[in-house]
This record gives structure tokens, sequence and C-alpha cells, in this order.
């Protein structure tokens, strides 16, 4: 079945978010949104591109930092309206500077940060 | 720092995205939404419980179907606003009888699924 980007459910916004997965480790390294037009040029490219909601922008990974996010397997999901992305991910994902953006832990009724900035 | 669910930036409808990852194997298995009441409800119970869009309603995830999430971790993302839970999943976590709802690969602009029902 050929794949087709506008085919997938997208919110009022147009939008689907993408759940980005480094492919060596399986480590999680962030959630983010796209649409169609922006899925396409991920396709098209290999680099992951985003749509930034702040920005109303189509929001290319690492294009100012450096820190690209390489495209290795596309998965949707059973309902359509969630990506999973393998990624190869340069350097750290999350704009904190730490490899995943999830480093707040919840344990024991409390916040615990896990993970120190890569710098 | 103390963990406070309504401290989280929820949307327009009071939602948050969570991502459920199996804790044993890093695969992620589905994601779906919650707010703060079913967040709380995670955390109280052990036994991960979103919040379902289509009935309005809390869903206890394997209430009826036995599939059930127990909470091994909880995270929370730069920007408050997704959540990632590590898990034991029950069985399938898909309602299609999948291991995960990322079945459906996208590779060289086709759609091929890639795992069968477990039952």
């Amino acid at each position: 079945m050929a794949f087709d980007p506008t085919s997938l459910k997208y919110d009022a916004q147009g939008l689907i978010p993408a759940i980005a997965q480094d492919h060596a480790t399986g480590e999680v390294l962030m959630m983010a949104w796209m649409n169609a037009a922006s899925l396409q040029r991920t396709l098209d490219s290999g680099i992951v591109t985003y749509w930034s909601r702040s920005r109303q922008a189509f929001w290319a990974k690492g294009e100012t930092s450096g820190h690209v996010q390489h495209l290795v397997e596309l998965r949707i999901d059973c309902d359509r309206d969630c990506l999973l992305l393998q990624v190869t991910q340069q350097g750290p994902a999350c704009h904190t500077n730490r490899r995943s953006c999830f480093y707040t832990l919840v344990e024991n009724g409390a916040e615990r940060i896990t993970s120190d900035p890569i710098c």
C-alpha cells in the first residue's frame, strides 16, 4: 500500500505527534509535532523536520544547533494519529543540551533530574 | 521538588500526551492521552490510566481486556507537556492484539505491516 502523508489523522491544527527514538539504544529522545508537509520533507530529505507550533514554521531539527536527527525508520500507529521515528541523533536532542528531553523522573512524589547537559 | 500533576502543561482540552514504553525491551508500545486526574489515578494505583477522548472517561488500560499496564517509572519532558511511562505490559498493548500499536512501517514509499496479532 503506497504511503500518502495526507492519509494520516491530523488534529484540528493539522498536526500529528511524532516520537523520536534513538535507533541504536531505544532511548526515547523527544516528542514534537509534524504536519503533512513537514513529514513529506522528512521523507524526502532524510532529516527529521517537525512543525514548530510557536514559530508556525518548519523546524528542521538541528538546522542551527547541528543536533540533526537522521531518519532511520518511520512507523505509524494503528489509529494513524501518531508517528514513531527511529533516528540517529547527532549530539543532544534536548534544547537543554541533554541527550533526551525526558530527564526528569517522578519518584516517591517528587521530581528528580537524572542527567546533566552534555555541553 | 514535590510533583504536582496540575503543574504540567495541558492542551486546550486539558490533555497531555503519554508515551508508553516497555520497561524491559525499550519497545514503544503506544501513545495515548492523560489529564491531571488520570495521571493522579495512575500514580495512586500503579495501573496506567489514560483519558479516553472518544468516551470522555477514564480509561484504565486493560480494565476489560486484561491487558494491563503496570507503571514502573514516570518521566516528564523539558517542556512539561509530554509524559514517558515505563511500563510492564500484560499481553498486547494494541487493540488489534499486537504487542505495539506501531506495527506499520513506511519504507520505499509504501506501508508494510511488520507484526501479527498475538492471539
